[in-house]
């Protein structure tokens, strides 16, 4: 039996350097606020908003640090808030992400950024090892109590810094009755 | 292999003639605006405002006819957005459901009257009979293609005028990215 905790990824966005300046100004360094499960990943002091249209989302944490390319992660209820179409893709994958316009202290961006993230499993190389998993595979896991899920789709994600966690966005998490905490059940 | 039609139930008001007639005027009689897939029920033109505090939703829409106890359907989403917690419950008990206020164009009430439905199935006698159904059962249903979730946990309903139909709410929908006209798989 491969028991896996469960974490819940509220929207978030993550940055990349060119776009952080010109949000928040040049040469400018997140702060960060507290670390989150994934080894050097941290929630960052720093918000900004989303806008599409005459629709707008305020406080979307930064989540740092900085990356390659700016990624927005918003479930499907934020996207139909917003009234855009985002594609469900693997964090990381934005080649077909949504445009849209972030708003930041010092000035704003349109990019191709927002994705929905595939829920996924965290895995380091030893877990994967231990599991017998490798990276892209798609298992099943089982979820929750009184508003049971049993998630299939989710995808695996291998990498030596990796911390074994099940990501479910807020959509996911609320429908499994889920605030995080959690135990699942894999099933391959 | 049994198939059922699957529906997304929006958020939505059912409302006793008492409070329709304190929200909207005395002897007050609803517009029906387009049938839903009950017999019977229909989604009204009226809508009402639910609040808790400073947080507010406003265009709740009025599912008619009346019934003896008015009730709201909310998602998990919106009772957070609300900041309310709120119980699952089979729809129509509302013993332990959350109070909050509820505006209408003539007047506001504060009830008792806030769930989040558990997913459930609406079966007709004769479906129950050709499936070996009964009312209160709990079964398991299949859903979705790129997000597939396995729903566990949805309740059997029978009633002579129920047509045959597994009812979600936006939380569930969304995380097994589906719209409603879809079809799952009962599992017994």
């Amino acid at each position: 039996m491969i028991t896996i905790p469960i974490e819940v990824s509220a929207r978030h966005i993550h940055l990349s350097q060119p776009d952080l300046d010109l949000l928040f100004g040049f040469d400018y360094k997140l702060k960060p606020l507290k670390n989150i499960s994934q080894t050097g990943q941290y929630a960052a002091e720093e918000k900004v908003a989303l806008v599409n249209g005459n629709q707008k989302i305020d406080n979307i944490r930064v989540v740092g640090p900085t990356r390659p390319e700016t990624q927005v992660e918003l479930s499907l209820t934020e996207a139909r808030r917003l009234g855009l179409e985002i594609p469900l893709a693997v964090s990381g994958n934005v080649a077909q992400a949504t445009k849209l316009t972030v708003i930041g202290p010092q000035g704003q961006i349109d990019r191709h950024c927002a994705i929905i993230a595939q829920r996924h499993i965290h895995a380091s190389l030893e877990d994967a090892k231990k599991y017998q998993l490798h990276d892209g595979q798609i298992v099943t896991v089982e979820c929750g109590n009184q508003r049971a899920v049993v998630f299939r789709q989710v995808v695996v994600r291998v990498r030596a810094d990796f911390v074994w966690n099940l990501h479910l966005d807020t959509d996911e998490a609320n429908a499994a009755g889920l605030q995080g905490g959690e135990t699942g059940l894999v099933i391959i």
